[in-house]
This record gives C-alpha cells, sequence and structure tokens, in this order.
C-alpha cells in the first residue's frame, strides 16, 4: 500500500474520531445515531464502518484515546493533576457524561466491560508506576500498599467524573484535590 | 379524613415506592415505562399518579427516601460508614445505576437539578453536622475548614457509587475506605 495512502486512512480515521466524540457528548451513546454520527463526521456509514466495526468499537477506541492521554499526563505529574486538568476545563462534562450512560451497559455485558477494562488498565498501570516511583524517591506515604493508594486515586477520579458529569457545582473542589495528594503523600513532605 | 384512610394511603404510597424502585433498578429511568411501572407496584397508572405527579416526581421521592436514611446513618456513624454500607451490600448497585444515567439530564434541565439538589441538601448538611460534633470532640483533623471535608467525603461517596454502578470489581475497597477515613481524622488519633 503506498504511503499516501496510510496518511489518508489515518487522517480519516482521526476525522470519524473527533465527530463521534463531539457527537457522543451532544446526543449521548444511545443518541448517536448511525445517521447522527455521518453527519457529525461528514463521512458515509460505509466510510465510518469501514474503520471501525460498530458504534461500541468506535465508542471503546475514544475511551482508549483518553486513557492514552491520561497515562501520559500520570507519568509526567500524577493522577491528581489529571484531576486537576479535568477540573480546569470542565468543557470535557458532555463527554464524560455519555460514558456514565453506559453503566447499566457495563454492569449487565460481561463481554463489553472486557473490552472497556482492557482500556481502563492501562490508565491503572500507568498511575501504579508512577506511585512506585514517587515511593522509591521518598515522597509517597510508606504505610499503605501502592495497590490500595491507586485504587484510591481512581475512586476519586470516578467520583469527579460522576460529579462534573452530573454538572454540580465543583468551584470548591481545588482544596479538596490538595486534601486528596495530601494523603498519599509522605506526611512530613506535607508538614 | 377518617384516620384509617389516611393509614391506608401511607401504605399505598409505600407501595408504589417499593415497586417503583425495582422497576427503576431493572429497566433504568428511561426503561421503566408507565406499563412497567403498574406491574411492578401492582397498581394503576391512575391510582400511582394519584400519589405523585408524575415518574419524575416518583424518581426523586425515592431519592429523597435514600437521602433520609443515609443522612440517618451519617448522623450516628459519619459518611464513611455509608460507603461501607454500600459496599457490604452491593445489591443497591441496579438503583445506584438508574440514578447515573440521570447524569445528562441533571446537566442540562436546571429545575430537574434544582429538585435533586434539595434533595441530596440534607446528606450534606448532616455531614456537615456530624464533622463539626467530630471537630468539637477533637477526633477530626483541624487543619482543614469542615467544608472543604464535607465535599471531600461526598466526592468519595460519588466515585463508589459510579464505580458499584458500573459493576466493577469492589473486593479491594474497604482497605481505600479506611485511608479515607483516616484522612479526614486528627493524625495522633490514627498513629
Amino acid at each position: 500500500m503506498p504511503r499516501v495512502s496510510q496518511d489518508h486512512l489515518d487522517a480519516r480515521r482521526q476525522q470519524i474520531l473527533s465527530g463521534a466524540r463531539v457527537c457522543f457528548a451532544r446526543y449521548g451513546y444511545e443518541g448517536a445515531t448511525v445517521r447522527r454520527l455521518e453527519e457529525a463526521t461528514g463521512l458515509s456509514r460505509g466510510a465510518i464502518f469501514h474503520h471501525f466495526r460498530d458504534k461500541e468499537s468506535l465508542f471503546l477506541a475514544l475511551a482508549e484515546d483518553d486513557a492514552h492521554r491520561m497515562a501520559d499526563v500520570v507519568a509526567r505529574e500524577g493522577l491528581v493533576q489529571v484531576m486537576r486538568d479535568l477540573l480546569a476545563t470542565k468543557d470535557g462534562a458532555d463527554w464524560l457524561g455519555s460514558r456514565l450512560e453506559l453503566s447499566r451497559r457495563l454492569r449487565t455485558d460481561p463481554e463489553f466491560r472486557a473490552r472497556w477494562a482492557e482500556r481502563s488498565e492501562r490508565l491503572t498501570e500507568a498511575t501504579r508506576q508512577r506511585l512506585l516511583r514517587q515511593r522509591e524517591a521518598g515522597n509517597l506515604r510508606d504505610d499503605i500498599d501502592v495497590g490500595v493508594l491507586t485504587s484510591y486515586l481512581e475512586l476519586v477520579l470516578e467520583g469527579l467524573v460522576s460529579h462534573l458529569a452530573m454538572g454540580l457545582p465543583a468551584d470548591d473542589l481545588e482544596p479538596v484535590l490538595d486534601l486528596v495528594e495530601s494523603s498519599v503523600r509522605r506526611a512530613t513532605a506535607t508538614a
């Protein structure tokens, strides 16, 4: 396959992903019909489903993109920074909301849950690695297992996603994230 | 109105609420059609909407019941205990999931958000009062504002609700809740 063709395919894929993200954010997962996905991407259903097996695969590809981007931030600055970024932009609330709407599906469809878990595993692993490095550097509290600290930070992230997706007031959450951050650090480092 | 009649009305109201809770949990908010609400409660739509203005009011009455019950636990044992109870029973996940599905509605419908907020305000206030008493008793850390600690605990609760509603593994969350509890306590109390 000539090179230009591969570039073209990649660009097309990106075009589909960004259109679909806007579409899911606006209409929710169920509301994002094939027709609306065509409108949002400017492409035919044939073109869209040439790149993605089905709507579910398209949605999961977006979730995977998120996990990639968040994992990059985690590696450099930690999971609390991911939360601070979410709090600062807020404009992701519509998209985050469409993820929440899938909670029933996640709970009741084991295959979908497995595909989703595969993607979120990347973020868990990045968080774990970051915490291990922080412990090595003496910045982390050492009385609690890194696995527990990882689950703790992820639980707070889930709370923040839910909070923002519900459009609840978020102006007072900055000091809450400070508390979360300090509760995984060495006591001496925060004193 | 004779006394027996009022008792009858109260019992009827309870019958509707418990049937509706099962129905919302099974089918989600949108999926809980009037027909299914009739089946689940064993009552006609006429009887149901004699007691509740509409489906939304019925749903909010259930959310209010939850807030009442949680506020009672909070007053006696604190919000972390509410989370431990959720973790121990888990069978509330289906119902909790139906709440998550309303996130888009909460975000985009200010009137609905206001009605919802009125109900959840009770839980916030109970948490705040409990924390103030704990601070008075010297059990609470005193370097962080009670408002921030309240928001922190509520954010973790939101994360837990989301986590359980998505059916994610929760076996490892007990030590996470221990960490949450210790992070609002006086350092000396946990040492």
